[in-house]
């Protein structure tokens, strides 16, 4: 297995709707589940492949079978949201991820959170991680470390 | 063709979620489409057939090309709302409903709308609307105004 | 403090709509916050007061700090879903539930997860529970409990 | 009054979402209006202003009262989408803005839209437009055939 301690973390941003606020006037909180999703299909991305792909040509999805999340400071409409994504467990047949939620203007910590999934086929069934898919993230990650390391040198 | 006009409204209810709501203290207006799509099943039931049955054993899909709706007055959190639904046109490769959205605690009109539907399959490709459901839709508008008659007759 | 084993589950029901599922043909998996959401205003609601109203009236709110969920099963288009929400403990400032969802059609468990509050004024400061509200699910539980007595006794 | 037809689209893009996709594998319908209200947001920003700003400076809200669509070609799953927005009307207590929803990809038109919006305080009364606010809409439309006839002059 590979040191998924040395992961580094992928960032993408979105602004905040409307339609995602309450009468509260804050982000509904099951919405940060939602930016949950664009920061791990970003971090895909970030790796090299596409999540709409893997489902459609690999026949793999990965549903989400436990999600947690820490609501620290509301986010509210219009702001920047800044979604870091980062891969914490890569199995044959289960992959986790964990979540920061910032806020663009300060870097606030808004929201923290983890999400664990399985990989099924369109069927439902429980499958293996396609070896290309798998190859992507660990592969990505490996030359990620390395130039950390190489980065590291340099320092 | 039948007299559409003398289609009866079905009445479902549901009650207004947080998760509804924004910051300006009432629902987002993109949710009265989604009551009218509550409203749309439970006129299939009324009319004694399963939409998620129709999709699943006769494959076809009923996708929305147009939608109107017009906003009076603001539906709030926690409100039982009354969702009114009615055939207005039915074709063999289309169909229609009109909607009002209704206040329960005074029946005050909230909403209007209208959407318009063509039948595809599951590829997406436009077909005919399958005869047993046509029948279903045809059949109960036809029974509801014979009994509209004979209720006439009786008064 | 009381004891909080001896509360009830409050239930209620709901039908998945369209909107909810995904293109895995499956209820996205944040809609379940919503329903525990629908859940905890029915338990108001069975302990004898109104979450609206305390907004409106108290100026206490209860945002979520913290959820978990854990998806067994997928709840599917038009399923009839069973909410079911326990209180598991209430303090001064805070509050949590847990949830059960489950399909009506066959009482299979689709998922569980909880919730954990605090109470704050629309200023979003943090404030004690109104006594009145807290006064309400204290007495509901206590009530219950002497009722579930009763009714031991009885049988 | 202005030559509302000498006004420019607003751009913006987004990528779809999971949680926006139904089981039909295509975009849930509503979730249209909410990319409209994405691309009203930047046509202020791009005319100089922040439409949050006005909502909590100028207590100036407005809400829908009319939305139309009409739907072409689905939106799938992580399509890049492009949302153009124009001023179609700005009287001194309404605005009326006119949408095109395409495909990134191909700039192929899935979607168009209208939406109508009264001038509200936040107490739901109806107010005129903030001078402030109308001037920014009126002068930056203004600023733009300035700019577009002197572009043309160079041209």
């Amino acid at each position: 297995m590979l040191n998924i301690e040395n992961y580094n973390w992928s960032e993408t941003r979105l602004r905040v709707r409307y339609a995602e606020t309450d009468q509260a006037g804050v982000v509904y909180h099951s919405n940060y589940l939602i930016w949950f999703e664009v920061g791990r299909v970003e971090l895909c991305r970030d790796h090299g492949f596409n999540y709409r792909e893997m489902e459609a040509e690999a026949d793999a999805l990965l549903p989400v079978t436990r999600v947690k999340a820490t609501y620290l400071m509301p986010a509210k409409y219009d702001d920047e949201i800044i979604v870091r994504t980062r891969l914490t467990d890569l199995r044959s047949r289960s992959v986790r991820f964990a979540y920061e939620i910032l806020r663009g203007a300060d870097n606030a910590l808004l929201a923290e959170g983890e999400t664990h999934h399985i990989v099924v086929n369109s069927q439902g069934r429980a499958r293996s991680f396609p070896p290309k898919y798998a190859e992507f993230m660990r592969g990505a990650g490996k030359a990620k470390q390395e130039n950390d390391e190489r980065s590291n040198e340099v320092v």
